[in-house]
C-alpha cells in the first residue's frame, strides 16, 4: 500500500461532485442528498467519545406527521441478509413502514430498536397503540468502535429524531457512519439525489447509505484501490473485507410496495460500479419508500378501499437509472468526507486520501476539472 | 356464545392426548414436547403480577453448548409478516442459528434481543466476538397484558435460560404465552412431538408454539368453535382474531437449511386443521432448526470444506407429515393446558371449557374414551 | 382397506354440498364455482383416450376481453415448489396476469404454455406483440396417463379457450383432471365460491383446483382416509403420496398484487383442513387474481400514473376466510364428483365410495341431512 | 452518435482479453470460459436465415453423464423477473437441476423446454420417469429476429446438444445470442472464468452470458456509451434499452443450493460495472450450479442419507469476487466478439466498433498495451 500520512481529523473535506466526480446522467436536486425528497429529514447523534467509542445514530423520517398513523409504501431488498436488520418481514408483508427508520452498530440494533418503540408510543395521539414495527439497520463498527458496549443510548435517538432536518446531511464520520470503513479507507455517512426529466415524470430520488463494506475501490470507473495499493486480496495488505451496507431510498414517486421493492433491488447495483462484490459478511439491505400524499396508509381507514395513484411498471426505468446512480454517488461522498479516525485499541484508519485520489482520478479522466 | 362459567384458575388441567385427543397417524416420543429431541432445552419465566401484567419469555436452546460457537442449521417460513420476529434474514442468508430463540410479547422483543445479545457475549469463550444474530419471536399479548410497559427484563430472560430444562415443558399461561388468546378462548404455551419409525430414518420432531390468534376452532376435526358460538364473524360475539403465532420446530434429521425451510412451511398447514385461516393481523412465523451432531457449523472452522450428512429431498415426506401432526397437537395442548385469566382493565378471558369441550368431542366422536 | 366394488364409470354423483358437506361459515354464489365472480370464465377439454390417455386441459380467462392489452392484477404462492408451473417470476415481479391460465399434465405443460402463445398471437390487435407471459400449470397425472406421449395438441388448448364458459363448471375427470388421484382416491377438478357479507366489502371469491396429492383424508372433519384404510403410511396399503395440486383464486376485490399474494398463501391452509401435508413431490402452486375493472393494467397506458382502489391490508380477514373455505370444498367437490376410472396398464383408480363416506359423514355428524 | 460505417459481418474480432481489457485482479482458467469447469460443456446452433431469422439456441450441460440421474445442486436469482425462464420454482425448491440448461428467445422458451423434455425421455435408462423439469432462459430479439415465428425447432435443440464441446465456446452473434443487442450495440453470447488460488480453495468459476439490455456502456471503468454518444436517454438517440440477460454459473466447489443462490446474487452486481440499471423491461436471471462429484444429487438414492462437503459459508467471499468478475468479462466479450448484424425488416444493429472503443479505453486507460 501506498504509504500515504495519517491526516489532521479536522480537516475540511468536500463532497465527491465539488471534486469533478459526477457519476451518471442525471441531475442531482438542490442539497444532492436524501432531504431533495419533500419531507424528509435526516437526523444523526455522533459518539465519538474518548478512547474506544466510535459510533453513533442516524434516523431517517419520511415525513413530519405521525408516522404511525399515517403509514408509507416501502419496499425491501436484502442483497445480503448476514445483518440484524429489524422490521423487515412487516415491510414485505404489509407493504408499508410506520416508524422512522434508524441506523446504527450491530449490537446496539436492539436497543434503538426500542427506542423507537418508546419515540412512538409517547406520541400523545398513539396513546392507545399496542403495536409498532420499529425499522433499523446496521453495520458493525467494531473494529473501531467497542461494538459490545452499545453505547447508543434512547436518549441518542431522541436526540437524533429531534434535530432531523429536511436541509443538508452531514456525512462522513457522522451518526451510524462514525466508525465504519469502506473499500480500504474510513467509510461513513453519504447521500445523493436525482431529478428526473419531467417528461419522465419529474420525480425526485434521494439516497442515504451507511458505508461498511470491502472489495476493490473504483471511482467514477477510475481504479483507485488497485493504484493506491489497498484492495481485497491485495498481497500482504490487511484489509477489513467484511461490514454492511445499509442503503436508504426515498422517492416522492406514488410507487406500490412491489416497485418499491424492485427500486430498493437497483441500488444493489451500485457496489458492481464501487468495486464491491457484497462479501460473505457483508449485510446488505436496501429500503425504498415513497413520500406521496396519496399512497399514504391510514392506521385509522375511514374505508375498505382506498384509491391511490401509481407509477407503471412501463415508466419505473428512468427510476431505477436515478436510484442506481444516486447510490453511487452517496457512497463516494460517504468516503470523500470521511475522515482519517483513531479508534479503540489504538486502531488508525485513514480516510481516502484526496491528493492521491485526485490525482488518480485525473490520470484515469474520472473527473471534470 | 354459551354461557360458561368463569373458572378456578388453579385447576388442574390436562393435555389434550390425555383427553383422548390424538391427531394423525404417528406416535409422539416421550415428553410428547419438544425436548423430545434430544439436546434441546426449554426455559420460561412467567410475569403474572398485579393487575396488569400478563406476560413473560419462553427460550427454547438447541443444544446444551456454546451455541455460538457451534451453530445449527435452520430455516424460516414467514407464513404472515405481520409480526416483529427478529433475526430472520441472517437465518435465510447463512441457513444457521447461533444464539438462544426466545418468544415474547410484541414490544418487548427488542429487549429481549438485547438481552440474548447479553447472554452471548457474557459466555467466557465468546469474550473476542463483536457480533451475535439473536432470535427473537414474538405475539401480541396487549389485550390482557400492560404490553406497553414492556415489562420483561434482562434478569428475566438470563433466569429463563438458567432454568431451561431438557425434560417436561410447562404449556398454557406461562412465559411468552401467559397473556395470549387463540381462536376465541386462552392460548398459551403448547408443545408436542412425533418419533417416525426406524424405516422412515427414526427422526424425532418437536413443536412448540405460542399460539394467539383467531379463526373458528377445530379440535380433531370436531366444530368447536361453532358449538359454543365463539368463533370469527359470529353473530354479535366480541372475538380476537388477530395476534399472532410462534411455531418452533426441533429435528434431529440431519437437515440441510433448505429442507429445514420446507419443514417449517408445513407446520403453517397445522393452521388449517385447527381452524385459522392467518388472519391480517396474526404474524405467523415458523422456525426449524436441525440439532444433529454432524451438520453444526464452527464459528472458528478449520478448514474451508465441511462433510456433513443430509435427509435427501425424497425421504422428506414423512418429516413433513410429522411437523403438521405435531403443530396441530401443540396448538391444541396449549388451549387445554391454559387457565381463565383476568387481565389489565379488568378484562376476563376464559379457558377453553373442558366439560363442554369433551361433550362436543364426544358428539363428534374426535376423542378416544 | 376396506373392499369396495369397482363403480361404473357412467354413474351420476354429487357436489359437497348437495351431499350436506358445506365447511365453513360463508355463503357461496350462484354456481358455488370460480365462475361467480363476474367475468370469469372456464374451458376444458378431456382426453379420455383409447387405454392410456387420460388427461386434458383446463383454461381459466380472467375477463372476456383482450387479456394482453387489460392485465390483471395477480399474485402467486407456491406451497412446494416440485413442480413446472411457467409464468410464475413474471406474476411476482410485474403484479399481473397477460394471458389465459391453462392446467394441464406435467410433461405437456410446455406445449400448452406455447399454445397459450399462439392463442396470444391470434389475436388481430396483438399483430405486432413480440412477448407474451403465458400461465401453465400442471400436476403429474403419470400413474393413469401415457403421459411420456404430451397427447395435449394445441387445438385442445384453443378449444378449451373457445368453450370457456362463464357458467357452470364441469367437475371431476375432467379436462387436467381426467387423470389425477388425490388422497387414496380419484382427483380431479373441483370449484367452489364464496361472497361476503356487504359490510364486508361484499366481495366473491372464487376457487378453481386440479387435485393430484397424498396425505391422510378429512372431510369437514371425519376422518374419511382413517376409516376407509386408504392413507398415507398405513400399512400395506400402495398409496400415491405425491402428485400436486394447482389452486386458481378469483376475486373481483380491488387488490393489490400484494394482498393478492397474501390471499394465495392462504388456499395453502386448505391443505391442512382436508389431511394433506405437501409431500415432497407435490408441487402445490396458488395464483390468485383480481377482477375489478379498476385495477386492471393497460398495455399500452396513456399516462405514467393510474389511480386504482385497493382493498386496505386491515379488511383482509374475511377475504382470506373466503379463500380458505372456497379451497376446502373445491378440493371436495374434486373428489365427489370424479369417477372410477381405468388408466394405462390397466391400472385402476377408486372414486370415493359415496355411500361409505356418507356413513362416515353420519358417524362424525360432518355433514347435513 | 458518432457516425460509424457498418462494419462488415465477416470480420475476425477479439475478446476483450486478447484487447488488454483486463477487469479485476483474479487470473481466468485455460479457455477464460464456462468450460473451465471440468465438464461443463457448451452446444449452440445459430439461426442466421434469410432476411428475418436472427435466433438460436445455447445449452450448456452441466456434467457428461446423465443429468437426471445425476442431478447437479443449483441456485437461482431473479434479478429482474420480466422474463418467461422455465423451471426456476423446482430448482428453489429441491436445491437441484436435472436437465441440459437451454437459452434461446422469449417466444421460443417454450418448445425449447419441451424439446428437453424429449431430449431427456430419449435417453436409454430414463425409459421409465414421467417427470422432468428443464431449465430454458430466454431473452427478447424480437427487434432483429422474426420471433413470432418461432424458428427454433426440437432438432436444433438436439443439435446443440450433440456438438456441444468442453473446449473453447464459441461467443457474439451465436445461438441465443444471434439477434440480440446491449448496451447500444449488437450483443450476444459470451463468456469467461476465473480460478482462485490455491490458498482459497483453488476452485474455477465459469460463466456464460447472454446479453440484450441496455444502460450506460461502461468498458472497464471507461464511459464507452457516453462517448460514443449511444446509451439510454441520450438525446436524439434511439435505444433499446429492454431486453434481458441470462447469466449461466458453474463452479467446482462443492456448494450447497443455498451458497450457489448467493453466487448466483453476486452477477448482478456485474450490471452495476457495465452500466446496466436492469431497466424494467430487462427478465434478469442467474443460475449457478455446482459439478463437484460429491455434491451430485442422484435420482435413485441408496440411503436415506448422504454424506456431502460444503464450502462454509466463511469461506465465500472469494467465489463472490470470481463470478463478479467472470461476469462483469463475459459481458465484454459478448459484445467484443459480437459483429454488425441486418435482421428483420431491414433492421440494422451495429457491433461495438473496434478501432474507436480502443481509442476510448486508451483515453482512460482503461487497457492494458
Amino acid at each position: 500500500m501506498v504509504s500515504i500520512p495519517f491526516q489532521n481529523s479536522a480537516q475540511e473535506r468536500q463532497r465527491a461532485r465539488d471534486l469533478g466526480v459526477k457519476p451518471g446522467i442525471l441531475t442531482p436536486g438542490k442539497y444532492n442528498a436524501i432531504t431533495d425528497v419533500a419531507g424528509v429529514s435526516v437526523g444523526q447523534k455522533t459518539l465519538n467519545i474518548g478512547d474506544s467509542i466510535r459510533t453513533g445514530v442516524t434516523v431517517i423520517l419520511p415525513h413530519q406527521g405521525n408516522l404511525f398513523k399515517e403509514k408509507v409504501p416501502a419496499g425491501i431488498f436484502v442483497g445480503n441478509g448476514f445483518g440484524k436488520s429489524i422490521g423487515t418481514t412487516q415491510i414485505e408483508e404489509l407493504g408499508n413502514i410506520e416508524s422512522p427508520i434508524a441506523l446504527t452498530n450491530t449490537l446496539n440494533a436492539f436497543l434503538v430498536a426500542n427506542a423507537l418503540v418508546d419515540y412512538t408510543l409517547s406520541i400523545p395521539e398513539n396513546s392507545g397503540i399496542r403495536s409498532v414495527n420499529p425499522i433499523v439497520g446496521e453495520t458493525n463498527d467494531g473494529w473501531l468502535n467497542d461494538i459490545r458496549g452499545r453505547h447508543v443510548q434512547t436518549s441518542d435517538v431522541m436526540e437524533a429524531i429531534n434535530i432531523a432536518t429536511t436541509k443538508e446531511v452531514l456525512e462522513g464520520n457522522v451518526g451510524a457512519g462514525t466508525g465504519t470503513n469502506t473499500l480500504g479507507f474510513k467509510g461513513g455517512i453519504g447521500t445523493s439525489s436525482r431529478v428526473l426529466p419531467k417528461a419522465k415524470g419529474g420525480y425526485t430520488v434521494g439516497v442515504l447509505v451507511q458505508t461498511n463494506f470491502g472489495g476493490i475501490l473504483r471511482i467514477n470507473g477510475a481504479p483507485v484501490g488497485k493504484e493506491l495499493n489497498n484492495y481485497y486480496m491485495a498481497n500482504d495488505v490487511p484489509y477489513q473485507v467484511d461490514g454492511s451496507c445499509m442503503i436508504i431510498i426515498a422517492t416522492d414517486a406514488p410507487l406500490s410496495s412491489r416497485n418499491l421493492q424492485r427500486l430498493a433491488r437497483r441500488s444493489f447495483l451500485a457496489f458492481g460500479a464501487v468495486g464491491s462484490f457484497s462479501s460473505n459478511g457483508s449485510g446488505d439491505y436496501s429500503i425504498a419508500f415513497s413520500t406521496h400524499k396519496d399512497v399514504r396508509v391510514p392506521h385509522d381507514p375511514e374505508a375498505i378501499e382506498q384509491n391511490s395513484p401509481e407509477v407503471l411498471n412501463d415508466f419505473m426505468s428512468p427510476l431505477f437509472l436515478a436510484v442506481f446512480e444516486a447510490t453511487e454517488e452517496a457512497i463516494y461522498n460517504s468516503m470523500f468526507k470521511a475522515e482519517d479516525i483513531v479508534g479503540q485499541k489504538g486502531r488508525k484508519m485513514k480516510a481516502l486520501p484526496i491528493k492521491e485520489t485526485l490525482e488518480i482520478l485525473d490520470k484515469y479522466k474520472a473527473r471534470e476539472n
